[in-house]
């Protein structure tokens, strides 16, 4: 393995938190507890790993989390009827429901349905139009931002930096391509139908890795000094937690990387719940 | 001057056209007159231009146009009145307001009054998102589209190809990124903050140019075997009708390239067109 540096994720939402607290500190003395709904369907693995880190940092902040869970076997109907109660909720500052939904939902139509000012995963077609136009209020999917969260926490330059997203994902690579155009970047945006990737992967000062497929990025795709951060989550075959880079064999490449666990899915929950905080303050 | 073989616009907007007068009779046999309104406030040189191409454009195939002129001093407030009776209005299916508005008028709040399946320009949330997200309904900004048409018109493959993009608009780079992607070529975005954006042009496939910028881009962007689509219209300082390309110095480069005039500029209004005809259809 060759040396990398590692990006702790941690240092990263430790930051986000000391702002938050400030922020709940100030709306609790105005009156205002922040609160979110999670609102999950079925019993997915994923879901229910996110659901649990974002309930503990909930905790470790103090803002409330309400959680509605339903059955797999739940209608639609029954879903809008509880979106549309949430979104009336004058208590409740902000919704996530976890998607895909399962088989047999309209995701679209939920998505369409989460009032914008209560969007924080960057849903919504409000939100995704502020996140593209980079002006107006709407929150960006989460993942996304806790990428820039990340390369600004280390002060690495955007402006007029090469980089290279591998993905193009409506959650990931599409609104991280509008981020960081936001910040002055050059990118490019690759995909499965992108000749030479590597190459082009090498040409960048900053690599974002979101294939989604497990250790599918390696020696080929990296170059001494760059930045990487790798937002994928997967299990190996032993169970272990690992992403969607590959540095086992990167004997000679000298870079900057962001691990997994303790990397990009450490600092989506805090990007989560700072959304939260930030929804309450616009009804300071 | 090299040698460049020109792509003409009016080939391309011929086809459109084509497609067009089809569905305009099966709309018009079903007791339907595709019919847009053009808003304009103030007497803009470009806006006046646009709007006599788009009224001959819609004698040409039959798609009727109303033509609503407020003045420059107009308030907020009669725009919003008139954009909410277009909105209502049965026998109207698309809506085209010229932007910027004049000093003093709230450019964000008329977009988002526009109603989505009427908006025949994507100016809407609801078309930005589709646009992003590629699927759902929702027109692109005509000019960006007609980059697109324009490049399959003269079948130039696109999945795989590197595209480079010269311009981060709100209504050409941006979408065009978001459009292109979706044909599976692989974008770059660079803009006035890209260092060496001449060396990451001439690694393209195709190279579009929307700097803005009278004959900004010249041979130093230039690679042989490139496909160029100019979309700037400048006048020069002898009046000569000029895009954001100067080609006059490339001795060396042979290309293919859209001619200004003749080439975006022709296309964009046939699609604004097309637009009209494809909301009416919606009603059918």
């Amino acid at each position: 393995m060759g040396t990398f540096l590692f990006l702790k994720g941690t240092e990263v939402s430790r930051s986000i938190k000391e702002t938050m607290i400030k922020n709940i500190a100030a709306l609790n003395s105005s009156g205002i507890s922040p609160s979110m709904a999670i609102v999950r369907v079925g019993e997915k693995g994923s879901d229910l790993s996110y659901e649990r880190s974002i309930i503990k940092s909930c905790e470790s902040v103090g803002v409330f989390a309400k959680l509605i869970v339903l059955p797999e076997a739940a209608e639609q109907n029954d879903l809008e009827e509880i979106i549309s109660e949430l979104n009336q909720d004058k208590s409740i500052h902000g919704i996530l429901v976890f998607m895909p939904l399962p088989e047999g939902f309209d995701n679209a139509r939920i998505r369409k349905m989460i009032s914008p000012e209560k969007d924080i995963d960057g849903m919504t077609d409000s939100s995704i139009a502020a996140v593209f136009s980079g002006v107006g209020f709407g929150f960006a999917p989460c993942t996304a931002q806790a990428v820039v969260e990340i390369l600004k926490f280390y002060n690495f330059e955007l402006s007029g930096a090469r980089v290279c997203i591998l993905g193009r994902s409506l959650v990931v690579g599409r609104p991280l391509s509008m981020l960081l155009l936001k910040e002055n970047a050059t990118v490019t945006i690759c995909h499965s139908k992108t000749l030479n990737s590597d190459k082009i992967a090498r040409e960048s000062d900053i690599l974002i890795v979101a294939t989604g497929k497990m250790k599918s990025v390696g020696k080929d795709f990296f170059a001494d000094g760059q930045v990487i951060v790798d937002v994928g989550i997967h299990f190996d075959s032993d169970g272990k937690m690992c992403g969607d880079v590959d540095i086992s064999a990167a004997e000679d490449v000298t870079a900057a990387i962001t691990p997994v666990p303790g990397g990009v899915g450490s600092v989506t929950t805090a990007v989560l719940i700072s959304h939260v905080v930030n929804a309450a303050m616009q009804k300071m």
